[in-house]
């Protein structure tokens, strides 16, 4: 699946509700689930970590739809190597 | 790109640094750039945004290679619509 077609799914599933919640709001509930994740890291199964993951990049793709932004642009940053250095591997650390 | 290309671009680019800093450090990384997303969403250009949705995906999906999660394999819980209802859009809210 690519990015593009995941962020549609994402649209075409929850897109409405969330617009309703708004991006304030949604925003939360992407916090939540990365507790979520984190708990899930700590102590639970392989299926409930790939639940996580799952939750957390749903939520990520609908704050981003709310906040006019391709998950497909943002990807493309990186298709290049870091986006920082320039290089594969990174050589900088990549902080900003 | 595809999900599955992306997590191998970051896993090329990152992956080395990235399992010698350790998945709980790295999850920390991750919720550092979950703080500057807050900040850009408030405040900042259509620019910086791209770039934080882009570095909360980079930092989630090099977290997933730590843990030994595919990101395609997360993402595919979405393909037939809302895994809690099966609806497209989802009808339940999706509370777990």
């Amino acid at each position: 699946m690519t990015i593009e077609q995941f962020q549609q799914t994402i649209d075409e599933t929850y897109g409405e509700r969330d617009a309703q919640r708004g991006l304030e709001r949604t925003f939360m509930w992407l916090v939540e689930e990365v507790g979520e994740l984190a708990r899930a890291l700590r102590t639970e199964s392989h299926e409930r970590k790939v639940e996580e993951f799952s939750d957390v990049l749903a939520w990520l793709t609908t704050t981003a739809s709310l906040a006019g932004v391709e998950m497909s642009e943002a990807a493309a940053r990186f298709a290049e190597g870091c986006p920082k250095c320039g290089e594969t591997p990174c050589e900088c650390g990549r902080r900003r």
